[in-house]
């Protein structure tokens, strides 16, 4: 992990970061801080406890300020965009690209986002409106619209006389968008072809149409599987009557991925995919609160179930000390099924025609382990209390449990989907509940009717 | 998740590639699917059933299946590799791109991949055992070998005229990369800034000295790192002299975000990130019953716990009905601390300058929220069983239980990883133990000495 920390910034240099700190060394830092990278930066405040992080943040220069924003998770940059003023914020945007810029307003106030765009020229302020109007999470959201377009009838030669007098082209352009008249995209021009084509040759010869335009209201993980079969660098989108809107960058969507493949991890736990690694401990604990009361419920459910058979366990207490077996080991092979389903279903191989097959191979595979674990569980039981009816008790209990857990983790994630209920986050909840209840009701009534 | 599978394949050519199967219209189905580009042929393949799994790979066409082999999971693609025999292998290597078939190579016993080189041409050869002479998750496993240099005295206008006698410029070529004559790399020229530039200009007087040339041995976690902060879209790969060895393209490195994002999800549950959500159950009951087997003796060590206060339980029957609710308590709440600071070692965020900051902040949070549900834990409690003592008892042990819970929920990561071990993979496990252990110990422990 040291090692990770030392690709960009450095374990030394934190360390002196640390030091020249702790000296008041602030004009040395200062120079040290605003020569690394925007992204080292922004990682260097994610990295740093609350206090730490005001101070480092006071130290950047108010023009590297919108470009380290850029690079923060977004509960680190609200907290730091809830401190500006309207002029700091108007300052910060200046310079920056279309979608970052629509990505930072996404986050303040209605009326503020309106100054700060009020404040801008009429064109970028169009460029920037044509992103907002679209959410966050869509093609249209993370799109870009600095486009550089050609038309299908001009020839090679136009078109590199045409770049030849642009300013620059922006960094990571890999295509020239072919569009007719009425500005609806029709083909692409990669760089690569425009370098090795005949210049005499005209536009509409040489382009590739290979792919489709991104509607503007695709979901951002569609955009994500889609460039990631493709390998694709860059792609057009268009509105909903084929105009040419901008375009989608794999820098981008490489964020779309990362978060998406983060957020199930982050759910099962109860957490949110953007949570800030080092925030104050009371905001932590308000947070994680709510997760651990669902998880209460949970408890008290699976606590009632036990309660029902205070009898059976007076008389046998064995049972007492043997039941979180039962329980916990349903819990796992459960938690192990809802995994894979919800991997599969991020990456979009599960569907109603493989489901059914999906739900049996679990159940057969739960029950294979059911068994096995059930026959040492039984053999070990025996020899521990001497009981060869405790044995026979827990063995039933434990095939039942973790058949019932491994359909319930399998199915639960495609139908809590199908509900809109984010399958991570209240899957392992509900599974818990399931495993706890089937565990200590089919073991502790097994044992009632044996021993009754 | 229907929708998912929509974008590319469409719930309806799947129902038709079923409905075509189950009729035995073999012929119109291999046109069907062998005009799906390989990328969707593989995922096809990889949400399919076993058998049906089969049935369609014997329908791709000889041409296509080394693309559609490249597309598909490790374990998929060695189910097929494995049916296959040298000539096969040796005719789905051709026109594949060299970090392609090393990636292939790399799953093939050593006698076949011998056999498979010694049937290329020299330089194609030398070029995959430059690639093979790395491991698979370095900077020189991941890099391909298709690149084109300039030398820095050349005019831009050399350059141009050089590459329009080229056949073609590899597709994800963003940069043309700039070697003294010593091979050794000094800087990149990219295309936007190659068509843009004077072309009288040297390539030394216009490249970018930006970027620092990645070590082959570099891990491929590290280079995902590397991309994500600088936005890059391919960066040189270099021996250790400084040689130019390759380069590494943006598409690969998509593709080991995405595993390692992953990979903790699936580790948390004892999953391969490379597991078939389709593998048959025999297979897949196997594969569980390994990590199934460590949890279970996880929860005989708890039980053990328990064994030691039978007595007590004996006494205050109450004691069996609620102490679960301590042990699961503590595990969701550890759980999140572990989570979190798993997430924060990927990011690299978590060093030892800020561990401590981190681990008083988790015990300060998981006390918080220890005191809060103990007092609500023993509310109910007394209701429930009419008993100040076994409030009391059930409050203590709830926060000893949640703050060492989170403080080992933290912990433990960094101190498995100093160790060599996977976190995601371990940490869930011990952290049941020692959350169950403690729990277990404390509510029955206290009991033991208030009703005693």
């Amino acid at each position: 992990m040291a090692q990770q920390l030392q690709l960009s910034i450095g374990e030394d240099e934190l360390k002196k970061l640390n030091d020249a700190l702790e000296h008041g060394v602030s004009s040395e830092l200062r120079t040290m801080l605003n020569t690394l990278p925007p992204a080292d930066t922004a990682h260097l405040l994610e990295s740093s406890p609350p206090k730490l992080r005001s101070l480092l943040w006071r130290l950047v220069d108010r023009e590297q300020e919108g470009d380290v924003l850029q690079e923060l998770s977004e509960e680190v940059r609200q907290f730091f965009l809830d401190q500006m003023n309207i002029a700091e914020l108007k300052a910060i945007t200046e310079g920056q690209d279309v979608d970052d810029i629509a990505d930072l307003l996404q986050q303040l106030p209605d009326t503020i986002t309106r100054q700060v765009l009020d404040s801008m020229n009429s064109q970028d302020r169009q460029r920037v409106e044509a992103v907002l109007a679209y959410p966050e999470d869509s093609a249209g959201g993370l799109m870009n619209t600095d486009t550089i377009t050609v038309r299908p009838n001009n020839t090679v030669d136009v078109v590199l006389r045409y770049l030849r007098r642009h300013e620059g082209i922006p960094d990571t352009t890999d295509s020239l968008l072919v569009v007719n008249r009425r500005d609806e995209y029709i083909g692409r021009l990669p760089l690569t072809l425009l370098l090795t084509t005949e210049p005499s040759a005209t536009v509409r010869e040489v382009m590739l149409t290979d792919l489709d335009p991104i509607p503007a209201d695709m979901e951002d993980t569609q955009v994500a599987q889609l460039f990631e079969r493709q390998d694709l660098l860059s792609a057009p989108v268009v509105n909903e009557t084929g105009k040419l809107l901008g375009r989608i960058t794999i820098d981008d969507v490489v964020d779309v991925i990362r978060e998406e493949a983060e957020h199930s991890m982050m759910s099962m736990a109860g957490l949110d995919d953007d949570e800030d690694t080092f925030a104050p401990a009371l905001r932590t604990a308000r947070r994680r609160a709510v997760w651990l009361g669902f998880n209460l419920i949970t408890a008290f459910i699976a606590a009632s179930v036990i309660g029902l058979f205070q009898e059976t366990i007076d008389k046998v207490v064995a049972l007492a000390v043997l039941m979180p077996i039962v329980a916990g080991m349903g819990g796992n092979a459960g938690s192990q099924a809802l995994t894979l389903v919800i991997r599969g279903m991020a990456l979009g191989q599960i569907s109603k025609t493989n489901l059914k097959w999906l739900l049996s191979r679990e159940l057969a595979a739960g029950f294979l382990n059911g068994l096995l674990w059930a026959t040492l569980v039984a053999a070990i039981a025996w020899v521990w209390f001497d009981d060869p009816v405790i044995s026979l008790v827990i063995a039933c209990a434990m095939v039942i449990n973790l058949s019932v857990a491994v359909i319930t983790g399998a199915a639960l994630p495609v139908l809590l989907k199908s509900m809109n209920i984010d399958p991570a986050l209240a899957g392992s909840i509900i599974l818990t509940t399931v495993s706890d209840v089937v565990g200590f009701f089919s073991f502790l009534g097994l044992a009632t009717i044996f021993y009754g």
